[in-house]
């Protein structure tokens, strides 16, 4: 069975961080699936997923690392057909991921306790609706 | 076929580097599956999973890297229920990743001929059993 | 349905960047798998995997990121039977990752209208051929 969903969250044009973890267990409610592999994926440059304990403080700590180690650009870049967003928001999102994968064991996502998936926004030149594709990949319920 | 085990790995009060390729061996020996693609996740938020060279040169270098570029805090977290670890363990691990996907085909794990799973154990704040998922999902030998 | 290919590019004597979407989409023709999810992975310990727009600036800034952060050995490693290449260029790869995961639905590639599987070879100490292995695992077409 496979099963693929895309999701939209709402973004500000400051640097985003949204814990997305219910999202992913919906879509795995959705999918009937029992045990298999999550992915999840952003499909715009700009944005990267990490799992991460939930906790203000270290996404706080990450959000200002990220801002020091890649510095902003001086100004957005030239509007073009292709793309959006400055240059050090993709460098960014590339060097946290913008793909994972989670396995699905008899309807738990295995993720540690307080482990969640959070989605980084680094897209703070507008706001937006940021899309998220989660695909799960398995075995339903033994018959 | 689907088979999910956690393994259990002792770490020290230091950054540990450990070689985990055999515990993902055992699993797929176990796991019967021929075909597939195997899953590496680490439930702690303060432990990165790479796919490295087994040279302790580039361990040492890169733990020296991390050490630099994510300096370690003041100290300790507060002590609350939820998580441990210290704020930069969770930065370091974050970067490095915490799951990672590798193709089986034939029976054969597809890395590279010194190519290892490494675990990077980033809490040095205490003596841990450090858990790690183990997933193979795919095909069992050809009937 | 599982399938797997391994391809070969062609690197130079300096860092490279190279575009494989085009060989991962002609694995997915290959494998007869309709929806699925593909694994990408680099096999050698000096060349990383990222989803990254297509802009020539953004790969420029993200090399010179790569350099300036991990700065270059002052020499090659010694001649060893196991592996080659710099340390800074397994840690460079390490860091942007070695495997990628990318949902396929209904024979789409998942990504992003401007992301593509880049491929950044940090052994820059000679011309090599770079092995790329593309795994698709899912379904065929349905009947």
């Amino acid at each position: 069975m496979i099963f693929l969903r895309n999701y939209y969250v709402n973004t500000t044009s400051k640097v985003d961080v949204l814990l997305i973890t219910h999202d992913v267990k919906r879509a795995v409610r959705e999918s009937g699936v029992q045990s298999g592999l999550i992915t999840v994926l952003v499909p715009g440059g700009t944005a990267g997923i990490a799992l991460l304990e939930n906790d203000p403080k270290i996404h706080e700590d990450l959000k200002k690392w990220v801002e020091t180690q890649v510095p902003a650009d001086s100004g957005p870049r030239p509007n073009r057909r292709s793309g959006s967003g400055r240059n050090d928001a993709h460098i960014r999102a590339a060097l946290i991921g913008v793909s994972v994968g989670i396995p699905l064991q008899d309807g738990k996502v295995m993720l540690g306790a307080w482990q969640e998936v959070v989605l980084y926004d680094f897209d703070d030149s507008k706001v937006a609706r940021r899309e998220i594709t989660v695909q799960i990949m398995g075995e339903g319920p033994a018959k």
